[in-house]
């Protein structure tokens, strides 16, 4: 039996990721719950799966909280950030999953690590903000770090059984987003309701905008080169609408290896918990009858994000993190309609020129970038 | 240093050995080529890559062999099937491809098998007829039996690092052959000409009219059912014209695993000989941008080979084999224009239900089948 810590366990991939431990309660136990401010539905999932504990971060809900879980007991009740940092280093802890949203993805996870508990990857910023960092980090204890991302968790799958075969490319599929063949004209009047309708995966409003931008893959990119070991130039991003290559990689003799499935996150949720070792998963199976597989290559000038994701992670040090920065601000700027969607990528690109860069980055630079860049970045927007 | 054996090496498969073997001298050595009838070329490579032994199973052509090999005397020379049977035997050899054509690989084969010498299995046949005798001595005998067909090297590079994970079903993809598209009408007057300009794939003759009939992807069916121990009705035939996507896995989580890459032999024939690792092959990198790819149900009404591999595989016993040998018979018909093209199928299908049926054959009863079922075939031919 696992001890399972999901942080972030009301969004997307942490409510995904309970359903996957209901579907396997002879394997899977819920130790530890956390969120960051939907407190109702938090103690609603403390209700049914019965953690030794539950974190809210915003401690604001503490009392709610408590109160919401007064009838329970058994469970123990924190709240804050410090107390997500403590709580994944509890002993009975086998496995967290890292499913918070943004730059506070990445202490926690370092706490984890640090604990040596098999990290299954959902956050995406910590290894944009802090990949050398935490590929160190994960060497010197010897922990696991798995992703869970779509893309990544294909790759990963594609690569079991091929050690010491090196990637010669990574074929990184993306679906291209709500505004995929919109042309610039049309991209600069789009509204966040539009972008909220995406094609094919079920998501958070963050990562949704995100995805729209293609800042998402931009992510992505630089996820793979850590999670992976390579280089930015072997990762090539494909358009690929349908969503049914979750990604790809090409090894030295030309072989070219893909996973592939309808769009479920229930399924690298899943792969990530149980690895090497697949589970049963009632989904619906992919149809390849359905309709025929695209691929096309991104307008890295409509969708200028994605190419300042590979400026960034070409200039490495912090730079992806002052990007990863102006992002959540420009990202939460456009939902909460302060600034247009051409604009987000405005203002990151302007933010990295004007940050301050560090070619050498600790966790103090990280979180020194981190604020001074959203605090650029919000000047920048306040401006427009 | 590996020692390989290449059985029908002046075929497409054995001359793309050699090429393979060409490019990485410090890892391969050839000891040993046999070729059926085509002595000139198999002199010719004798010359070039100086094995131990050469073989000519066609004993006519021994004198001719000798007489172009009179200046090389450290290669030995033979002739006849059984020495092809010995000469598999010879303990320097590492690895045995099997890429003759037809019944004729199936003793061989089980003669290398004996002799412990990792299979690399290009001949289809072996397993369409003998699928449980082979597996019962592979197993018996430890030795491993790799797959170098396309679609089935396919599925064994996406099985790599799955041990204990089931499979639910192989999508095993066809490029549908040059008649994918035609009418009853048309298969009626179609000639081989028509049918050896095969669309994506460059090999002999034989399985040139194979993959026009879909006997082909009929007896990789079969090959696929006893390499990866599913059942036929786990197998589904998915026409793919552009041969990119070479096959697939479903998993009991949903994932599906495929391999792709642009057609080129080379790649499975160098994945067999240096498994698990993967060697460098500079060869043409597949381009998805090149265009959508497409997937097919088959036409079982049109390509009735192709049911009829079904019908054959679930009844079991020596019906492959009769299958196979009326097929070997009626294909070569096609070829001397001695039969029409939908005549393949009902000589197939009359001698499937002509020939003397056995639910537990021995390789006697094999050769045996093979021997009644080809004298029925020949005969319904003859009364056409």
């Amino acid at each position: 039996m696992k001890q399972i810590a999901i942080l972030g366990s009301t969004g997307s991939i942490g409510t995904q990721a309970l359903e996957v431990v209901a579907e396997h309660p002879d394997m899977y136990e819920i130790y530890c719950l956390t969120a960051n401010n939907r407190v109702d539905k938090l103690a609603e999932q403390a209700r049914r799966f019965k953690p030794a504990a539950v974190v809210i971060a915003n401690d604001a809900h503490y009392g709610r909280l408590k109160e919401l879980l007064a009838d329970e007991p058994d469970i123990k009740v924190y709240a804050g950030k410090e107390a997500v940092d403590e709580i994944v280093e509890a002993s009975p802890i086998d496995i967290v999953l890292t499913a918070m949203v943004g730059f506070a993805g990445l202490s926690p996870t370092i706490h984890a690590i640090k604990a040596r508990k098999t990290i299954c990857l959902a956050n995406k910023e910590t290894l944009v903000v802090a990949g050398e960092l935490i590929q160190r980090l994960a060497t010197e204890y010897h922990t696991p770090v798995l992703p869970v991302d779509s893309e990544h968790s294909a790759i990963f799958q594609c690569l079991t059984g091929e050690d010491g075969n090196e990637i010669e490319k990574i074929l990184l599929t993306a679906s291209g987003g709500p505004f995929r063949n919109m042309t610039m004209d049309q991209l600069r009047t789009v509204t966040k309701d539009d972008a909220l309708r995406h094609p094919t995966w079920k998501m958070g409003a963050k990562i949704t905008i995100d995805s729209a931008t293609m800042m998402n893959k931009g992510f992505e990119m630089i996820e793979a080169k850590w999670l992976f070991g390579v280089d930015a130039s072997q990762i090539e991003v494909l358009i690929h609408p349908q969503s049914i290559v979750h990604s790809a990689i090409q090894f030295r003799d030309g072989a070219v290896k893909a996973q592939l499935g309808v769009p479920d996150m229930r399924l690298p949720i899943q792969y990530a918990f149980s690895f090497p070792q697949r589970l049963r998963l009632t989904s619906e199976r992919l149809d390849l009858f359905a309709g025929p597989l695209e691929f096309h290559k991104p307008d890295m000038e409509r969708f200028r994000c994605l190419s300042l994701a590979f400026e960034a992670v070409n200039r490495g040090g912090n730079m992806p993190c002052i990007m990863n920065a102006a992002n959540e601000i420009a990202n939460r700027g456009f939902l909460e309609e302060r600034c247009g969607f051409i604009q987000i990528s405005e203002i990151i690109e302007q933010t990295m020129e004007l940050a301050t860069f560090d070619a050498a980055p600790t966790y103090d630079t990280y979180v020194e970038s981190d604020r001074e860049a959203r605090k650029i970045a919000l000047g920048i927007m306040e401006n427009i």
